[in-house]
């Protein structure tokens, strides 16, 4: 590749002239070396455009996407369809990385953007609180988190994108109560994010409502390692014999995520339950593998494109142009997708004689 | 964010100045105007390192990555093996794009990593010709193809990583064939590719070796759009729809990968043939989503983190250094991993009074 120097070099001048040139400084420059300088750009076929203008705006036309990890197929969903609006709307590539959740990985990833160049960063799902995004958004980078409130009462610069978590999880678990399901359980990852909670929430108001309280609980298959997201699949798998595992077992469940129910699925299937004569299970998020598994898994869908789409059109505003009010954006279109993963308990008002056929069935 | 442009005005000296001082042309200057142009960069925490560097050197420390859908699992995997190699041992962080097989879209995103000043590239499963590619070599670019090998007899300075494609369908036949299926088909998407291709070899060797080619088919389902590769799922769908009409369908069926494995087993399940009783099924990939499935995808595992340490390390080489038997790395470290979804055919030896039992299978 032609550098800045190679020009200079073969127009035999300093590379400071063919930066004038370059930059329109050239009042002052000869006429027979400013023709010398365009014959080498062109003889040389060098293209400064982008890397000159970087140095002179300070910003690049990429924009920084972090996510917990590409494994996940829920993230590599969502990308690509930021990648799509970041592209076709404006032009703009990405530069991803992948975090674990770890507050260092994050720190460094958003120190290489400052020094790239990059000033829009959108943040997906991260743990680690914000700081180190509003230090990035005072150096003038425009940040926008998805799936991650603001934190309340604090005014914050940094851009909030999230669907209606609360919502989803109440929605899931209604269907199970109006399915008959009288014990129900959250199944979730070690760890507390905005999102995981705002879920827990809402699937614990569902209970509330219907005089459920008592007999729903929250179940924790255990942390993310290093290795992230296809992870989750394997704490949903520990969570099943968690529950197969348990007196009075529940009978109704809700994941936090898709890639956890199909986990929960599969755990089920090894610990004897059937999905979903034993167990009803629900997910969120509403990925394409949730109509690959036997059976297809009840999901609630939640609105990716349209989040998508405002992520990449908050980030390339300026930072001051957003109110308040438009800093954070909460998603309401989530709706319940009904599939094959949910049927009315068995001998929902008996537990103990449904506890006693599991033997039989777990002898395939 | 601060500029070059923040940093002259601040110190009241020309831009060209600060470049100087940036770039170590401070021979010539007053040790004075040195001072106060350091002192402003110090005052404003100018960060011009990696930007400066970009210009001079004509290259950054990005990594292009080339995949032809971020939706699609399995570039998932291979994306996050890429970035913790390149980011771990050489620093490189990840410029990445979905080109959906489409030679417009990769040839843009040549472009826009030559501008950015990219020097190093990877692209996955390509289904255009490689001139692009050599062009821009020739441009001084590195350039690793995943998944598709060197044109034959023509001299490239493209680096190819693959799986032995060949022997991963090989393989996956020949479990087929030990467990006595005698009508096979190879299930594959629209269009050729050279791992197809190399793939649709192995089936038929298998076949041929074993006295079955005439009744061994392959069987298309149908073409990608341009979404891609969430869709290879629902190309199996079809596929399956397909082999349940058919009158006298095959039993064993190797998957074009996993997630046309998983897509054909929901289709199978849906047109009322059970996997494996019915039809068995082998995928080729090893994707977490295998383990996932009911029943678990019986699948080729390819050596995926080897390969991504490989192309890493290939593309941080020098275009010139690498000796033409190097830019040609085949991994043949295949194995087939047996789960759930391959049993005897039924009825093996008389397919017409395995047909007849067909729709009492179909009523659950």
């Amino acid at each position: 590749m032609t550098t800045i120097q190679d020009v200079a070099r073969h127009a035999a001048v300093s590379v400071s002239t063919v930066s004038n040139v370059l930059n329109g400084r050239t009042d002052r420059m000869r006429a027979e070396t400013l023709a010398r300088v365009e014959a080498s750009i062109q003889a040389l076929q060098f293209r400064p455009s982008k890397l000159a203008q970087q140095l002179k705006t300070g910003q690049t036309p990429l924009l920084g996407l972090l996510v917990p990890s590409m494994a996940n197929p829920m993230y590599g969903y969502i990308a690509r369809e930021i990648e799509s609006v970041a592209q076709e709307r404006f032009g703009f590539r990405l530069l991803i990385g992948s975090t674990y959740r770890d507050r260092e990985k994050e720190s460094a990833f958003f120190e290489d953007l400052l020094a790239h160049g990059v000033r829009r960063v959108i943040v997906i799902s991260s743990l680690a609180d914000e700081r180190h995004f509003e230090s990035a958004v005072e150096r003038g980078m425009a940040v926008v988190s998805y799936d991650r409130g603001a934190t309340p009462g604090k005014p914050s610069k940094v851009g909030h994108v999230m669907p209606d978590n609360f919502e989803a999880a109440r929605l899931a678990t209604q269907h199970l109560i109006d399915k008959d399901h009288r014990r129900l359980a959250f199944a979730t990852v070690a760890g507390m994010t905005m999102s995981r909670s705002a879920k827990i929430d809402g699937f614990f108001a569902a209970a509330e409502a219907a005089g459920l309280r008592a007999s729903a609980q929250v179940l924790d298959g255990g942390a993310l390692n290093e290795y992230g997201d296809s992870v989750i699949a394997e704490v949903g798998r520990a969570t099943a014999l968690q529950i197969a595992g348990l007196p009075e077992h529940p009978t109704g469940i809700v994941a936090l995520n898709d890639l956890m129910a199909l986990g929960l699925m599969a755990g089920l299937r090894e610990a004897g339950l059937g999905v979903p004569e034993d167990v009803s299970v629900v997910g969120i998020d509403g990925l394409f593998l949730a109509t690959l598994s036997n059976p297809m898994l009840t999901t609630v869908q939640l609105p990716v494109r349209e989040m998508a789409r405002a992520m990449v059109e908050r980030v390339m505003q300026h930072p001051g142009e957003a109110s308040e009010d438009e800093r954070e954006q909460v998603f309401t279109g989530v709706q319940l997708i009904e599939r094959e993963s949910v049927a009315p308990p068995p001998a929902a008002s008996q537990p103990r004689i449904a506890r006693r056929t599991k033997p039989e069935k777990a002898a395939p």
